[in-house]
């Protein structure tokens, strides 16, 4: 399979100036050979901004006239929404029955048109209104460009600190950990890309053991609070993995919620569940990890008030 | 008097690389002319850091070896303890009996020597500390290298976002104001710099409408939850905001609450009451601002849990 280059990683970084933020390097009071990636701070909370801006700005200008459409009741719907206004492209975003009102007027809110559907009904009706409108579908994660989008995060870390020797990052649908694992192997190939997965959704530590694209039932990965890493790999994602990821950790609710409550009180991040695992992972895993200089990614801050009233009331995490 | 010129801001500016970060610009997605430079992600979560760091850098090497002292149970304590220890330098940070546990550990955690004393020798126990051991005393805001140093906030500002119209900044000594105000009156004489108080702690809108320095009982200011905007303007820093300030307006209690809640759940920033003021300005009081492109100086992170859950929990502002 071909595979994203450090050169479509550097091409997408072109494409991100004026809509992307351009986030810093935090040093951490509590762990002096940690920083945070607070990716939680881009306009629409997350990573997912960089891949949907480069996706949208690669449109051919016929296309680009047709409008783009996506199925996703979280970040990636948002963050598509935000990049199409931003660069004057309409947006139809495909969204399930049942998913949380306020999400829905967000992505209202940004200008795109929403279309509730039943939620098995959530690819079809995407792919029918691409097919009808002449929309282009863009993908959460299983797209080249969306990876090499995401692998700017990987250009941004070794321009703050190129004498990094770890990152640590989610995995969900792998899009996060390809294009960030893509631009340091190309880069910085003594440093590791280790990948953080919920244990209650560990698909991908397992498609790594054995070899072998695992999809684990939704019942079954629904079962831990991250909610963006629920997703299981593509093959296009897996095959950036076995290839480029030096590892992969698997971190469990309860150490979830300390590093939430650790980002919180201490670095004065507002974090949700998926974007508190690599610094879990730093916190609790750090014999199963590389020593070093680490980078975590702190992926997303979309965090439904309740789990942040109690991130924010535990006591501090020693 | 002799104010700060621009060029002592620039001179700070060099002194910060390595101990204070580069906070970004974010734009928010509820106010398209908006933007926020959230000091509360330093490391020590706040702006004091900049100031403290400045002043610690130009020590000369007799005054250095000696080490620096402060009374402070707040975040310039906290700012001097870390930008002490980050040069090699000792320090002492003096506290007042009563204040919380959390902070005092807090200082003792960078390394800092603490002395507690009862609240009312604050002042003169720094000042005999400096005399026996012979520390400089590094005071929170009435000295013109920590107002070089605040003022490195403007430099930035006008690097990320050169078109800035206005600029709005918390007032409670006015270091970070008259620092602020004294990088962008002559670089960008266009733009408006205005402060904001509490309306229970307003002694520097009276100064200046007044024009005379007035200080309000600490049983007064102390009504306000922004704890950082308490203290009074310095004859120093008094100077300096009447001749480059361009307007001061104050928020009510209700509205820092507000701009809080706001800034946690629509900007994914902890912030503290203090750190909220500017965005409360802008929230509520539009209409007696300038209008065009605003900067919001987030001041400070350092928020108590409960205050923290309370504006986690609380409906959004319309």
């Amino acid at each position: 399979m071909d595979l994203v280059t450090v050169d479509d990683v550097r091409a997408a970084a072109g494409d991100l100036t004026g809509v992307v933020l351009r986030t810093p390097l935090l040093p951490c009071r509590w762990d002096d050979q940690l920083w945070l990636k607070p990716e939680s701070l881009q306009p629409v909370g997350s990573f997912k901004l960089r891949g949907a801006t480069h996706a949208v700005a690669r449109l051919d200008p016929a296309r680009r006239a047709r409008g783009v459409v996506t199925h996703s009741s979280g970040n990636h719907g948002q963050a598509l929404a935000y990049a199409a206004r931003a660069q004057g492209v309409s947006c139809t975003v495909v969204i399930p029955e049942g998913a949380p009102a306020a999400k829905i007027d967000q992505v209202r809110a940004l200008g795109a048109e929403v279309r509730m559907v039943a939620p098995a009904d959530r690819l079809p009706a995407a792919e029918a209104v691409a097919a009808e409108q002449g929309r282009t579908l863009i993908p959460p994660f299983d797209d080249r460009r969306i990876i090499a989008g995401q692998g700017t995060i990987g250009l941004e870390v070794l321009a703050d600190l190129p004498e990094v020797d770890v990152l640590l990052v989610p995995v969900g649908g792998g899009g996060l950990a390809s294009g960030i694992a893509t631009a340091v192997r190309a880069l910085r190939p003594s440093a590791k890309v280790i990948g953080v997965e919920p244990a209650l959704a560990a698909d991908a530590a397992e498609s790594l053991r054995t070899g072998e694209l695992r999809k684990w039932e939704p019942a079954r990965a629904y079962r831990t609070s991250a909610d963006g890493l629920r997703t299981h790999l593509s093959a296009l994602t897996f095959a950036h993995l076995r290839a480029r990821l030096d590892g992969i950790v698997t971190v469990s609710e309860e150490e979830i919620a300390a590093a939430t409550t650790r980002l919180v009180r201490d670095a004065r991040l507002v974090v949700e569940p998926s974007g508190a695992v690599a610094t879990a992972a730093r916190m609790f895993h750090a014999a199963e990890l590389p020593a070093g200089r680490t980078v975590a990614v702190v992926s997303g801050g979309n965090v439904d008030p309740a789990v942040l009233v109690a991130a924010a009331g535990r006591p501090d995490p020693a």
